[in-house]
């Protein structure tokens, strides 16, 4: 493949055209080493983004109208390109993350994992959730007209590349694959840590268009030197939806932009979220130390730098907390320092650590090895109580790294305080056995309320890209509880409903019309119909 | 049944308590005598709101885990018990509406009908969405863990009365019933134009409730005398949605409220619509007077008072045109004067009329019969030219009752400016024959960008609350486009997605425990598997 050879230019992709953002530069930058990379890339204009988001729009009712074939061919083809990058993909996105070489081949398998699986989604069409209800010409007092409804695209969608995932939450990402399998273009905004992998994800992605014979304006990537970019983007009245993957601040920004435009639009963003793992007495009691060391294996994964980090443990006094704490710091105080993805990264969590070091309420239990690398985290255990937790909202502010803090409860009921008191999450693990079940039953209410996912006996590091995922959970872990940013689920976030009224058969879209061309599962006067029955 | 006789009070209802709001009086009104009528309602205060939404809050997991046949029982309750308050209501609604016996009849069985309709949804129970990805402990290089997902209720919702369907979007209508059937307690804020007609359905759900033997904090109903009350409630903390059918004005002031708090959400509003009626060459040439005829059958319907009235017509120049615009003129002066709602709907509507009478591209064609009664509505038919449409956004403008503007166009590429220049519909109405086939399909693809719900050779007012249906569409016509107010669909939008990893069985949910003991349809590893062949 001619991808794997060429060398990187800097330059974004506006559609077919290849273009040099004329708004300051900025480079890739390696953080293992502390060291700026080549080449430099140059930020976007406003015109920039206009030209992208005018290009998507004029291909938005082409590709929302392809069949379903050519838009699974699509994500397949992008698949196989990021796979044809080869070795120049892999090497460039460890150099700009500092993540090591098995985790950004895992995360590349999952992100071409995840462009198969939509292609999938696709094909089986239930996401258009076709629905009949025959005409009734007879019915008194009045007759029901033919009504028919499918789900469409909602239009070109915003998508923000995420600093942790330089691939799997990137320019061909969960919502860039949920989006173009919605049939909606997508317009990349690159995030400033991984510009080389970026682009050289933006050319597979490019190129898979063009492969595909596809509009050109179905996919765009732009960069950005400041936040012009992020917010023109947004405000543009051609984009109906966003997706993001970040910090509170950078979210809720854009859910302030999006609010403030002559047609709001919704914001998918995924921001903050500390996790909360409960460690049950008679799990304690039995398994303390074993529950310590992969707690701290958990934590530590990948610097922590996780939006499923465990960054909270609730559990009530007990020696089994006491074996707990002592077993993860052991563990921790051996394990060695982790390259951290940005110096910006570094640095808030070495003031989050210090925040909480400094904290009157708060007991420093342990640290990770120290190293004088640059961008090197050390991972950070630390106590606190119910009551000081309760007293302090910062003590649930997220620290992104391999910090967490246990919450020593008196009792049950701190635990549930603490629980009640928290706000949305991602996830939330319980650590129990057999007799803590009637435990678990009175925490399971507060947590579904509170959580996307719970889990019991595994940690929350670790998302499967599947059909029950949720990845998404009340404010601020995301804009909308309503959402999954990962599992075929995501693809809803992009789609809208019409319904078409006594249309003759020939204005019908395929999916709709009468004989079931599409072979779909359709719910006919409100019952599931299999294709194999096509009842009219 | 006592209710029937029981005289009405003016309180509101906190869970079980009738309470007597002290901000403030109003009372409702007969627009037809023009009179006010007793008794006189306290508005709300916000230590009302507080006590309201704290008996939802504390009524919410109860609630939600009912199981699915109590909550069926509920809603069918809750329409017994409307119908139960007999002729009185019929009464109170008719004298606060200025609506016809038949209408407010026809409406009451709407709105029971809702309430059932959504109780057979609730207990076939496909809502849940039950997905399960079985664990695959020998998959490599990792394991899958056991992933199950259903969606659950997102919390107490607010819903707001509507003016104009005094039940079917009142305070037992569509919002209430989906947001009940999801598992959400509700907090109507009543619209004033109607609070007797309000306060005897409150009784109606507050027994229902009661009947059940569910939480009192289920239902409040809330009176206001200014917009305090309506603020406070969408600001509570403890409300997670929203339902809002009424002005654009109203709506998107309620959107900056809840985009404003600290854990914003959504609010869906159905605001504002003027509904495109397009008449295609050929069937104008057809039946362009029949056609006019009926059309100003549907836009008097009701005094024209329906978000789907039609006050937009589209065509190109032809004599047909001229023939369909004779034929609706020539009824439309016959048509006799029709109540309006209030005196500010009124007032609105004539202000609205007259805007366009004096407008110097808007030529003024018919109006209806005048009349000295108060609060009489004179339809109004205007025509335009497609370039003076789309010179002056003001042209686009809703007025609220039978007011219609026909655009004459010079070409088809003009009636596609005009509809490309429009705003987000709830619905888009092609007249057309055989012939006209080619130009609809060109249409099809704008109009389903711009609208929820697209008729051929119907008129769209008449609103069937089936499965297949779509009352929504992009702004203004809604706040969030993805949604639908009317129909089982409408369901969707109180409730969010949870997922359980490696859950043991006796703390999952009876919907996704193994052996499918609710016998749903249920997907796993992402196919739809019958009740009947209970997999797992």
């Amino acid at each position: 493949m001619a991808t794997q050879s060429e060398a990187l230019t800097g330059e974004m992709f506006i559609g077919a055209a290849r273009v040099r953002g004329a708004a300051g530069t900025f480079r890739g930058h390696d953080p293992a080493r502390g060291a700026w990379l080549e080449p430099a890339y140059g930020g976007g204009t406003p015109a920039d983004v206009e030209r992208a988001c005018q290009l998507a729009w004029a291909a938005f009712d082409a590709f929302r109208d392809t069949d379903l074939e050519t838009r699974a061919r699509l994500l397949e083809t992008a698949a196989q390109r990021i796979l044809d990058l080869g070795d120049a993909l892999i090497e460039r996105a460890c150099a700009e993350s500092g993540l090591p070489r098995g985790r950004i081949e895992g995360e590349r398998g999952r992100t071409v994992g995840q462009l198969r699986l939509f292609a999938e989604v696709v094909r089986g069409g239930e996401w258009l959730e076709a629905r009949i209800d025959p005409a009734l010409p007879q019915r008194q007092p009045a007759p029901r007209s033919d009504l028919r409804q499918r789900h469409i695209a909602v239009g070109p969608v915003a998508v923000f590349g995420a600093s942790n995932f330089p691939l799997a939450f990137s320019v061909a990402g969960g919502d860039t694959a949920s989006a173009l399998a919605a049939g909606c273009p997508v317009v990349v905004k690159a995030h400033n840590a991984h510009p080389g992998t970026s682009e050289l994800v933006g050319r597979a992605l490019r190129q898979a268009v063009a492969d595909c014979g596809l509009p050109e304006g179905v996919f765009s990537l732009l960069f950005a030197s400041g936040n012009e970019v992020g917010t023109a983007l947004v405000a543009d009245p051609r984009i109906k939806s966003v997706g993001f993957t970040g910090s509170r601040r950078g979210g809720t920004a854009l859910m302030k932009v999006a609010a403030a435009r002559a047609e709001p639009i919704p914001v998918f963003a995924e921001m903050s979220s500390i996790n909360p793992v409960y460690l049950l007495p008679a799990a304690l009691t039995a398994r303390g130390a074993d529950i310590g060391r992969k707690f701290v294996a958990s934590l530590t994964l990948g610097a922590g730098q996780f939006c499923t980090n465990p960054g909270l443990v609730l559990a009530v006094e007990s020696p089994g907390l006491d074996t707990f704490i002592e077993a993860a710091a052991a563990v921790l105080r051996d394990s060695p320092c982790a390259t951290m993805l940005t110096p910006g990264i570094h640095a808030a969590y070495d003031e989050g650590v210090g925040r909480l070091t400094a904290h009157s309420r708060v007991k420093s239990v342990a640290r990770g090895v120290a190293t004088n690398g640059p961008n090197q985290s050390r991972a950070a255990l630390f106590t606190t109580d119910a009551g000081s937790f309760l007293g302090d909202p910062a003590l649930q502010e997220e620290v992104f790294g391999s910090s967490s803090l246990v919450v020593r409860c008196e009792s049950v009921e701190a635990v549930r305080a603490v629980t009640e008191h928290l706000e949305g999450q991602l996830t939330a693990t319980l650590q129990m056995d057999e007799a803590d079940i009637p435990l678990a039953r009175q925490l399971l209410p507060v947590l579904e309320r509170k959580a996307g996912r719970i889990l019991v006996n595994g940690f929350p590091t670790g998302v499967e890209v599947c059909h029950a995922m949720v990845h998404g959970g009340p404010f601020p872990a995301t804009s909308d509880p309503r959402a999954t940013s990962v599992g075929s689920l995501a693809i809803r976030r992009f789609l809208r409903p019409v319904c078409y009224q006594d249309l003759p058969q020939e204005l019908l879209p395929q999916s709709l019309r009468d004989g079931n061309p599409l072979e779909l599962w359709r719910r006919v006067d409100g019952k599931l119909v299999p294709p194999s029955e096509p009842r009219r």
